[in-house]
């Protein structure tokens, strides 16, 4: 495959890109995180988000850990070729480690982050089969 | 205003977050740039959508060029503290400098990025009454 649409994108010193992820169907955001050239690559070719952790500085293939993959319908580029878009369907409905649908579960309120969204599996659980950390 | 919230921010080391701007209406993605301190204290204050120019280093007020300032109805934090999403809602229909509705508008698709989206207004026309770039 030509990676000539690789190169057009404007990767930050760290050869990263900022990525989110978005409900395809309903439009909720559910994350964000980073990719590397070979995760972005890798994320078009099997179609499932692989990003990059900037924790572990190793490809990480969401879902590996937690089984929650996300499976990419389309992917966007903005005006300045420095951020990428995800349309997805997010498995099990969860994409936050924390165990909630989405990772933006904290709402300004009356001067505070206010949790205002449901914990739908405890991340004990979430990780319970697994060794790797996500 | 007590500022508390601001510290639980994981601010980079220049001193920013990630900012997505959603449409809180549609759930469209329209733009993501950066904020400071400064600029995510008064678009709270003000409940319009101030970014920092990493390009300029200064402060941005949405639309102060191009009329096309973001009315924010809400504002959320991700669980690392390290990303912040706004709900808005975007007066003239246009967030992004290209004159379209939204900085993601171009799609992967076979093997290239591909714009999909209507200019809907000529920059030309957008800043012709300003001196300021946006």
């Amino acid at each position: 495959m030509s990676t000539e649409w690789l190169d057009e994108i404007k990767w930050t010193d760290d050869g990263l890109v900022p990525a989110i992820a978005q409900d395809a169907e309903t439009g909720k955001i559910l994350m964000f995180a980073w990719m590397s050239r070979d995760s972005l690559k890798e994320t078009i070719e099997t179609k499932k988000a692989v990003y990059w952790s900037r924790s572990r500085q190793k490809i990480w293939r969401k879902g590996e850990a937690s089984g929650h993959e996300q499976l990419v319908q389309d992917v966007y580029l903005d005006c300045d070729e420095d951020v990428v878009l995800l349309h997805i369907e997010q498995r099990g409905g969860i994409a936050c480690h924390t165990g909630r649908q989405s990772c933006f579960y904290r709402k300004w309120q009356d001067g505070q982050w206010q949790s205002v969204e449901p914990v739908l599996k405890d991340p004990a659980e979430i990780y319970a089969s697994s060794t790797k950390a996500e």
